[in-house]
């Protein structure tokens, strides 16, 4: 019986490898290959073991750490919805749910539900370790798009005023943070051309 | 000072992405693209998550996991030496030293330490959370080696006496999962040819 627990852990193991395989618009240092969920969740869970001191709320690290290694696994049937795709959105928690109930069914049950209830934590967003998961979902591309002098930004035509509407809860995670990323990487680069104004 | 402790931070972070491009000799499970540094360090993470109550000896999780984000940045200076290239292993030593002191050197002082001691427990291997943390090193590229049909085990020609050697000290960290790879993976993999015997 202890070899068919082992066994549903490892055939997730080996299914999750599809993660690496899905695609973002964000681009890498190089500024010419763009990341992947799991290159972008590795990211993340570094920054976040860095970061967890600009929390607003004193937060559960590995909890933190667990939920931004696992959120984006449900892409894996569900594909990233980019930021700015408003069509897609309209589907996307239909087709992330449906993902959610094959790839964590693959778990044990008790291992199923803890991953299920960090993902939907994540995607309610309201306790202190979403919130700051949400702030690092959102900066650590933001980041990435300032290294690169703008590049995603500027073929996609981004406006100031979308970056705003995607980062309204930033702040709620990590003020220090969010103004961090105010000043020198939003205000930066809209002065610079990069982001769009809206007026 | 806040915010050049803040800098600091975020320079490290930005430096990290380089490790995106450290690739590896194992395959993904297209069987096609070798993963990388930051792929195979997220892939762990998870599966520490996931797999920690194998361990031999009770493992702080939180800890374990981070050794396993972080080991491997050294690689951005010192590049991936494999697993059985015995020239590359003579220097290797000597060259991540040196990219630990300048890489780590980048971080606020506090967290430069945590992450040099981190990465220096891993690779002395001691103690519950670095003897776990080499299990995982060992057996997830075994995985995928496995779920690619021995592709890389393949190419490389490589002899089990080879595989023992380096995982001498899996069993170390997970009696469990050692077993399990010995006879689902290693050995399954020489009866099918994948792996050479050595007699
Ligand atoms: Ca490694």
């Amino acid at each position: 019986m202890e070899n068919e627990r082992l066994k549903k852990q490892l055939e997730f193991c080996r299914e999750i490898d599809k993660e690496k395989f899905i695609g973002r618009q964000t681009y890498k240092s190089d500024a010419q290959t763009k990341e992947n969920d799991a290159e972008h969740a590795w990211h993340m869970a570094v920054m976040t073991v860095l970061l967890s001191e600009y929390a607003n709320e004193k937060i559960d690290v590995l909890k933190t750490v667990t939920m931004l290694l696992i959120h984006d696994i449900v892409e894996i049937d569900a594909g990233d919805t980019y930021a700015y795709d408003e069509e897609g959105k309209k589907t996307q928690r239909e087709r992330e749910v449906k993902a959610a109930d094959r790839i964590f069914g693959i778990l044990p049950d008790d291992q199923r539900d803890n991953f299920r209830n960090l993902w939907e934590e994540f995607e309610k967003g309201e306790t202190p370790e979403a919130k700051f998961a949400h702030t690092m979902d959102n900066f650590q591309p933001a980041m990435l798009n300032d290294l690169t002098e703008g590049k995603s930004w500027v073929e996609k035509g981004v406006h100031l005023s979308q970056i705003l509407e995607r980062n309204k809860n930033t702040a709620a995670g990590s003020k220090e943070i969010w103004d961090y990323a105010y000043k020198n990487i939003f205000e930066k680069n809209v002065e610079a051309g990069k982001i769009k104004k809206d007026n």
